[in-house]
């Protein structure tokens, strides 16, 4: 073991908690500017959607199994922030769903107005990557709810 | 005036703040690892000596009049954090001296044992610029702490 190259301070581990507290403050200011992006900002954001606590509707899942974009820019309503995530309502196909993101399964958030990304590696959901260790539950009528074990 | 490239959101401000945090988690894994970096570990930190609450000994600050390094490695002590800063007792040519350094004041973070680097803007001391507006006062024998006003 090379203990001189080995990173026992977690550096990696501390600037991806700290880049995803500075996406959450972000999107606090759209919620505190009335649920709106200043100016002509807006966000796409990339998530893992087979990661634990993500919940949206059955098409959606069915038709993004890995991984799944969603824009904010004019057809989105109801963005509320968790310590776990963002929750907020979208427009599928012309119906409006609630879509459920926990920050750790986040993997790009870019706003094209000022060309600025941030980029997170996304651990697998769970230790061993085996599904069984995932129950599936339904959450209501056409929502599908991910969650870890013991959560 | 580009609205279409203004940065309404403040996101470099975002991002900086969440690297200082980072960088405070950092040094307070050391604190809670009873002043030690664990490993090979260790940090030079490279922060802007005339910054507002910056303090150190009056032979250093002659020395270095703009900007400093300091190795946090073998010969340091007395770690403290707080939200404006942090504070240790370095060894300068045989005689400990304490150094107070704000977040603010921080320009580079680097830890050689894994290649680790943290780079920040520093802001300038004062709005115009002027040192008539910051305030040296002593601070005890040999020691010398600029101020800024209204701090």
């Amino acid at each position: 073991m090379d203990e001189q190259g080995d990173d026992l301070m977690n550096y990696e581990g501390l600037v991806g908690e700290a880049l995803r507290g500075a996406m959450r403050l972000a999107l606090q200011k759209v919620v505190d500017n009335g649920g709106n992006f200043p100016g002509n900002h807006h966000a796409y954001i990339t998530f893992n959607t087979s990661y634990p606590g993500v919940v949206l509707s059955k098409v959606a899942a069915a038709k993004y199994p890995d991984e799944m974009t969603v824009a904010l820019q004019h057809r989105f309503s109801g963005l509320h922030l968790s310590d776990d995530g963002f929750s907020v309502v979208l427009s599928f196909g012309g119906v409006e769903q609630r879509v459920n993101v926990p920050w750790m399964a986040i993997s790009r958030f870019y706003d094209p107005s000022v060309q600025f990304l941030l980029q997170f590696d996304v651990a697998a959901p769970t230790s061993s990557g085996n599904l069984d260790l995932v129950d599936v539950v339904g959450v209501g009528e056409n929502v599908i709810a991910f969650k870890g074990r013991g959560k």
